[in-house]
C-alpha cells in the first residue's frame, strides 16, 4: 500500500522552508505520496499554547546561526529576509487559490523562495501576484481569491485539522496518525517509511 | 590543534540522555577532547525565559514518542520514568563530587541508566549513593560531597557561564563559541568537526 505523507506549511516558518527543500526527494525516494496543506502557523501557536522559538531571547539568537548551518547542510540558498516575522495570513490564502488552479506545490515552492532567499516581503498583495504570474496564475484571478470565504474556511479548517491531530509547530509532517515535527525529524520521518 | 566539546548536561533531560549515548562516539571519531559539564537545566530554563517542553500539552504528548523513536534510530535502551520530572538537584551536585574523584563519566552514564532505563529514582539520596558505590565512590563521601558550599557553588557556576554564553536548554553542546542544541543537532556537531 502506497504510504501517504502530509505536509503542513507555513510560509513564515524557516524550518518549513528548509524542509521544503528536502520532502520532494525524501517521498520520492520512498515511493510516498506527498500532500501539501498550506495552514496559519500562527493560529496553530495560539491553539497548542506553544510559544514561537523567536519569542525566547537566547534561541531566536541560536536559531540565526543554526538556520544557515541547516541550510548549508542541505546544500540549499538561505539569506534571513528584512521583515521577519512576516504576516503570512494572505499568502498562505493564495496558496489555497493555487491549489484549485492546479498549482500548489510550484506556487509553495516559489514563495518559500521568494522569502527564505530572495527577500521579497510576502506580507504583500503585490508580491504574491507577482509570484502567482510566475507560477502561471493571473493576478486578478489569484487576488480576487484569496477574499473568497471558501478560500478563507479552507485555510482555518486545515489549520483546525492539524491542531486536533497534534500538531503545536512547523514544519508539521503526519504520515496517518503518526506526527513528525521539524526538518531534524525528516531522519525519522524516513524511518518510518521503510 | 586539537578541538574540544564541552558537554552540558542534566540527568533531568531525556534528550540528553539520548545524546551521552553517542556524544563521545562522534568526538572519538572526529579526534576531539569531549568535557563533560553538569548544570542545572531548571535553572537554566528559568534564566534564559525558555519553557520547558513537558509544560506545552501537545508537546509533552508528542515527545513520549517521539524520544522512542530517538532511542531506536540511535539503537539504545529507553524506558519513561514513573518519577518525572525529577529533581535532579542532588544527583547533579553528587556528579560534580564524581568529578573530584576522577569518576565523572562512569557516574553520569550510571545516573542516566539509572533514571532513563532502569527506572530508578535519582531524586532520591539512597538511589543516588547506591550508583556512586557502582562506580566506586564511597557511599559517606558522595553524600557529604553533595552539602559542601564548594560544590553547590560549582553547579552554580556551571549553569550561569552556560546561560552567559547563550545555552537555554539541554543538552548544550559547545565548540568555542558555537552552541550546538539538542541532540538533534549532533549532525551539525559533526559538520562543524570536520
Amino acid at each position: 500500500m502506497t504510504k501517504t505523507v502530509e505536509f503542513f506549511y507555513d510560509f513564515a516558518s524557516p524550518y518549513t522552508y528548509l524542509a521544503s527543500t528536502q520532502i520532494e526527494e525524501i517521498c520520492k525516494h520512498h515511493g510516498a505520496k506527498l500532500q501539501w496543506r498550506p495552514f496559519l502557523l500562527g493560529a496553530v501557536f495560539k491553539a497548542s499554547g506553544n510559544v514561537p522559538p523567536s519569542q525566547v531571547a537566547p534561541k531566536a539568537q541560536y536559531m540565526l546561526r543554526d538556520l544557515h548551518d541547516w541550510a548549508e547542510y542541505f546544500e540549499v540558498p538561505f539569506k534571513f529576509p528584512s521583515t521577519f516575522p512576516p504576516n503570512s495570513l494572505k499568502s498562505m490564502r493564495a496558496a489555497l487559490v493555487a491549489e484549485r488552479e492546479g498549482r500548489l506545490v510550484p506556487f509553495s515552492h516559489a514563495c518559500f523562495k521568494a522569502f527564505w532567499v530572495e527577500d521579497r516581503n510576502i506580507s504583500e498583495s503585490d508580491v504574491i501576484a507577482a509570484i502567482g504570474e510566475q507560477v502561471g496564475i493571473p493576478r486578478e484571478k489569484l487576488l480576487a481569491g484569496v477574499e473568497e470565504p471558501e478560500i478563507k474556511d479552507k485555510l482555518k479548517a486545515n489549520t483546525e485539522e492539524a491542531v486536533a491531530r497534534g500538531a503545536f509547530g512547523a514544519p508539521a509532517f503526519f504520515m496517518g496518525d503518526r506526527l513528525f515535527w521539524g526538518q531534524d525529524r525528516l531522519v525519522l520521518l524516513e524511518e518510518a517509511l521503510k
